[in-house]
């Protein structure tokens, strides 16, 4: 059995790449490392963020497989308790709405706060411990 | 400015769960803490992978928001240069076709291993120092 497996990119789409730059970099205060018409690179902790216009990586002949998923897909940062506060308030200067909160087991394991990136992905804000029953039942 | 954010959960989306169970499982080794008509909770590392049944994701009145994608997702994992042999062993014996390998920078990057999961997504053994001359130009 090789090692355990870690995550290294995770791919959402978007069909506006600037607009993505702005709301990844400025609002989630991602850091941009790269971009160009089929993608944008961010940088997270030891991963990595890429937004991938979808009628650029849906190409044969690539160096790489053709991908593209159309539709609303789904991210989950986390945050702390702590942070819930800035982050409200950081979004609502954004003009970002919230689309809701959800109080997992009453609040027990945390609070995840939900909205939409300029492509309609619905991301997520959500407890670091937010599963920690499932890996510890 | 709020604390960079780490990701939490990466996503895809399979129309079979249980045929993605049993790749992500028995083929990729990871995790599976725990499974429904909705998704299945994958736990790697500190993060989590989470495939969702598109049509069961997709619907208004869901205690979450609703999201869902169709067509190739994209997801890389890191695995180290030592380690490629046995993954290509383990691949060649779960009968998986490898789509494509690219040599980065003439190998300098390392090289990516490309297949598909079940639902045709994209799956990247990649090398972990990939992206690091976009990090440290």
């Amino acid at each position: 059995m090789p090692n355990m497996l870690k995550i290294f990119e995770t791919v959402l789409y978007s069909d506006n790449l600037d607009a993505a730059k702005t709301f990844y970099s400025r609002v989630m205060g991602l850091r941009l490392l790269s971009q160009n018409d089929l993608m944008l690179v961010f940088s997270i902790d030891e991963s990595y963020l890429l937004i991938f216009n979808p009628d650029k990586s849906e190409v044969a002949g690539r160096l790489v497989p053709s991908h593209a998923a159309r539709g609303q897909g789904h991210i989950a940062f986390t945050i702390t308790e702590d942070e819930k506060k800035t982050w409200r308030a950081r979004l609502a200067d954004a003009g970002i709405e919230i689309e809701s909160e959800v109080r997992w087991d009453d609040g027990a394991r945390g609070t995840s706060i939900y909205f939409r990136d300029p492509a309609g992905n619905s991301i997520e804000l959500a407890p670091p411990n937010l599963w920690t029953y499932l890996k510890n039942p």
